[in-house]
């Protein structure tokens, strides 16, 4: 058996280190990594994937990490997958901020995994996708992908959880209001984070306002009414435990709504088609891109373009006719 | 002459509402774009392309708005290219905020378009991309790319220009550090803004900190000292237009160091490998992913992923088989 294939054995076996090691090549893009993928794919689909987005500065880790907590405090498992797409840059600039969780790396019952993508474009997401398949089949019960920032990227990534999480934070000005708008279509649950900050209450009402707006709009979101919680200041840990065990529970009851209205499907056809796209992508543009880097080429095609000898059209023509048929 | 080309010529022309109509085909992805993208390609190179990222709420579009007077006051043409990733979802939710830069519409040195690309993965930097094409040979002396959000997305935009504005506020959290610490390595220029704000002075104090050290590290950043500028309120309006007219001056400057110190061509090879990246999936995975849309085969591809009949790998290599040679 390939060592590959083993790995994808291992990992089925619930060996964590195994787990690491394929999370760690996925984010790494290491090319026959899809081998491993193969042979875990059939059993993946049992865990409930939370994502949780919203602006830098929301808190967004800081309530995943209570969200652990909360969780194991009913029995379940977790998995977390912490999406940082600075690190192309930095190599991880938000280990800092996320290193509070490490207090549960004693809990068996808890992984918790940063992901970067230093690849091509269109790597994270389908990374991170896969990743979630690892933790599926290490049989984690909840999964949460937490991703930072708000660009279409991130929208790709939360495309494959069936719970999205939307963080507000009070004070953040005109531009966080058409994001939350830009938001309001994926949401399945709002949380007014930090909410002894000036503002909360209106931005509370605001957030009702257009979730009712939409349900209008949308002729009622059968029957799922967006809840938006409120979520108490960390600086008093009872009262941010509290809220985020209401957190916990409306996530839980929206993977019942999920189950009970035969609408997990469709949540699994969107994370699934993703995956389809990521794949192609992975299969088709990512081996011509790494043929064209280590050959030299990409860089004779640059050259001839700064020289404007050639148009990126005219030479991406060329490309396509000598590998495709 | 194909009606295609025949747009790329009237571009070429100057013709406004000729590059209005390239810029939203451009945004659509409409196919066969790229014939007029090829009849105008070896005419640009000309333009100054000025980035402008931050995280959302910093008030990039305010200082964009007062960037174009600035650059008008000195006599220079200004295009503007406005991104909006929100809008898979909103169709242009942040079209509000961008309303004032309506206000250029009457001047004709001024061309300012929106551009939110709702088609598949990777397609909006693409677009930009090309969208600079277009303003550069409208003739435009300065083009400004606005982006929304902070993720990696952001960062591919941001290869296209030459100079890098990374806006930051204070008061926005540990998470902004971090993303901070990731713009550092592609940022020209920081600006401070809303420098009346609470914590501007501590920001002030970090960021030159932070720029001082990433300098140390790289052994002097090749005679470009990264400057820190403050900028005052926009409710104080002249003072607001002084300190924006002390940016205008630092992002000609940096233009002239560019060219001075033979710098742009780095900057012009970083912005064309963008663009044959983008060039390359444009011709290749582009027409895959329609084909297999719009055959239905990625609906019944989809099927079978979802009664576990295959998985992605395997799917996508049948795919790979099929197009690839």
């Amino acid at each position: 058996m390939s060592r590959v294939k083993e790995l994808g054995k291992k990992v089925l076996e619930g060996d964590i280190r195994a787990a690491s090691r394929l999370i760690r090549n996925l984010e790494d893009q290491i090319p026959n990594t899809y081998i491993a993928m193969q042979e875990i794919f059939d059993k993946t689909g049992n865990s409930h994937v939370v994502g949780i987005t919203g602006a830098p500065g929301a808190g967004k880790s800081t309530l995943t990490d209570e969200l652990i907590c909360a969780f194991r405090n009913k029995g379940d498992t977790v998995g977390v997958l912490a999406v940082d797409p600075t690190s192309p840059f930095t190599g991880g600039a938000l280990l800092g901020d996320r290193i509070r969780m490490l207090r549960h790396s004693e809990d068996k019952g808890v992984f918790v995994r940063s992901m970067a993508t230093r690849g091509a474009m269109g790597g994270i997401s389908k990374a991170v996708g896969e990743g979630i398949h690892v933790m599926d089949v290490l049989k984690k019960d909840k999964i949460i992908v937490e991703t930072v920032g708000v660009g279409q990227q991130e929208v790709e990534i939360i495309n494959h959880a069936h719970t999205v999480i939307v963080v507000l934070v009070p004070g953040m000005g005109d531009e966080i209001q058409a994001i939350k708008a830009g938001l309001m279509e994926i949401a399945d649950i709002f949380v007014i984070n930090k909410a002894d900050r000036d503002g909360a209450g209106k931005l509370y009402k605001e957030t009702l306002n257009m979730v009712n707006m939409s349900k209008d709009a949308n002729g009622g979101s059968k029957g799922w009414k967006i809840p938006v919680l409120l979520v108490e200041n960390i600086m008093e840990p009872i009262k941010f435990a509290e809220s985020v065990e209401a957190l916990r529970d409306k996530i839980d009851e929206h993977y019942l709504y999920l189950i009970d209205n035969n609408l997990l499907s469709e949540r699994m056809r969107r994370k699934t088609t993703a995956e389809l796209n990521e794949a192609l992508w992975g299969k088709i543009m990512q081996p011509i891109l790494n043929n064209l880097e280590s050959s030299g080429e990409m860089e004779q095609m640059v050259d001839m373009l700064l020289m404007k000898e050639s148009n990126p059209y005219s030479l991406a023509t060329e490309v396509a006719d000598k590998h495709m048929k």
